[in-house]
């Protein structure tokens, strides 16, 4: 077992005492590092980078190399489990995921079987043992998926959607149908983490990014549960350490006390929530993780340095809180400008702790 | 003056008893409806049916003649008022909404004007008076504008936009250049809406569909201020009867007693929000609108006739629930969906009212 560096992340989602606030951005490897461009260009696409661990280790380091970041996730996709299923991702230019084969009735959903991740993301896997063994402890390493709603999404609709129309007419009308699908992606979502976990992951985080779009009972009868099914199956101890589990539900603020009560050790945050509101809400049961507003960064550097103020003063005193974006960094973003936020959240954090 | 024959939703709007709770649907004049593609097609396109009174009034009424809708909400884009000040709205197949001269900076900020609407709107004050005189005090006319915040996003983006960077560059960098914008807005809307109000109008709603792009401060203020100061520059009563006010922010439940708060009359809730929680928090204060997700119209009657039932016995009994989508209408639902829709509210909410 690797001494871990720097286990801030890891001592915050516990509420342990830290000196400062830890900070990742979410998708911190990606588009807007020159480096990661021209990592890409020589992996030919996205996928390409994806199914080459040494070259998803390159591109998950990269962020690490310029900022002092306090933790690195996986380089991945979230539909690496519904490719596995045999539904045949590609990335259309400009046009985000798509699959050849979407998931359209009961029959293409009987037809589905739960993933062994080694057999068939043995490129995930071993990209975060290489990644693990690269880092040498210098931070930890995340381990993520989508959650079984948000995979079932781009399932069904074959790709993105605007309004969810397929997905939710199967829910609405065939919601026994959605729930043999939710259940099949919930056990392959519980084998990838696990297998992650083993492999090294020091933290796993479940992307919920479409649970947002389900109305209140939905969410809870078609995404939380499943969720709640992942967190119960989780290896929540590892090498005498502790596995912590976040849950992200973008547009989930309303949600709070129902994600706290699914065990899961820490809440992403999206920046309509205020911080100090969610904590005094949930912050008995979890850490929270979030949440300044992603498009703060094409502002200038200090009006950034103010918003990390104010989202640290919304928190307040004492441990248990990870900075970071309520959703993930944008293409655009000039890297002098992410650089000033991670920065702000160490330089301004540390009054915080004592 | 002329006489109400169904004033359920004016009852319903201000608490007062009814006999079941009234129904209407945002974006109910539209193109899920074959007589609405018609119309259109003769107009030539979207904006010829807004700028004719006699066509905006056609389709405004069309959806009353199938469905006993217990509401009209007038005909008309929310992008008038920027149109009116020169921003040269129009729109491309597929695409929504574009200005042909967006703004861009302070100067373009500096050279806007407060609209006045029975000059530079005349064909969307006609067309209020001429639709309030065809409806001859069947049901209530609705007026609308978009919330500044909202009109401001299409203005700077120049349309449509997924994470409104322009926009929110201006109001993080150039906050003061931003509330001067803002400011130009409220009072053009408040001066829109009291001319739709005097041209007979029975309610007004304002519609901050992109409040929920903002985070928890901002929100505050730069939406939530303005819609504030609308309220409160608004005509509350005319001949002899009062002019409710509904704020509906998507994406606002987070947000609701701040709302409440303004002075509105009611919210309208989008899907994700509990409608019975909702009640419970802001009921003492306002009346609620909503919340069925428009996407349960593409599941079978029976289904949406279950959702509505469970909508109800969230709310629970008494007035002060306007039954309504959580967003508009879309394009490709079944107009006999949208009935089965309709008559469920009308038929099981007789036991809540007595």
């Amino acid at each position: 077992m690797i001494e871990l560096k720097n286990d801030r992340f890891l001592r915050a989602l516990l509420k342990q005492p830290v000196d400062v606030t830890p900070v990742w951005m979410m998708r911190q490897a990606g588009r807007y590092l020159p480096e990661y461009r021209a990592s890409r260009e020589r992996a030919g696409d996205f996928m390409g980078l994806c199914t080459n661990p040494e070259m998803a280790c390159e591109v998950t380091l990269q962020p690490l190399e310029r900022y002092p970041l306090d933790a690195a996730i996986l380089f991945s996709d979230i539909l690496t489990i519904p490719d596995a299923m045999g539904l045949g991702l590609y990335f259309e230019t400009g046009e985000g995921p798509k699959f050849r084969k979407p998931v359209r009735n009961e029959a293409d959903v009987d037809a589905l079987l739960v993933i062994k991740p080694e057999q068939d993301l043995p490129y995930v896997i071993d990209a975060v043992k290489t990644i693990h063994r690269e880092l040498n402890g210098r931070v930890p390493l995340i381990g993520f998926s989508g959650s079984p709603w948000t995979l079932a999404t781009y399932m069904i609709e074959g790709g993105s959607s605007r309004d969810f129309r397929r997905a939710k007419e199967m829910l609405y009308n065939q919601p026994e149908v959605m729930h043999r699908l939710l259940d099949v992606l919930a056990d392959s979502v519980t084998a990838y983490l696990n297998a992650q976990i083993t492999a090294g992951a020091q933290a796993v985080q479940i992307f919920d990014t479409w649970g947002g779009a389900l109305s209140h009972s939905a969410y809870q009868e078609f995404s939380l549960k499943y969720m709640q099914k992942i967190v119960a199956g989780l290896i929540r101890e590892h090498q005498g350490r502790q596995v912590p589990v976040i849950l992200f539900t973008k547009g989930g603020g309303q949600w709070l006390e129902l994600l706290a009560n699914t065990g899961a050790t820490a809440l992403g945050l999206d920046w309509t929530t205020d911080i100090g509101q969610a904590r005094a809400r949930v912050g008995k049961q979890v850490a929270l993780q979030g949440n300044m507003d992603p498009t703060i960064l094409y502002a200038k550097p200090e009006r950034i340095r103010a918003e990390v103020a104010a989202i640290l003063a919304s928190f307040g005193k004492g441990s248990g809180h990870i900075f970071n974006l309520g959703h993930g960094i944008t293409p655009e973003v000039d890297p002098v400008h992410a650089g000033a936020f991670i920065h702000a959240v160490h330089e301004l954090s540390g009054g915080y702790h004592s």
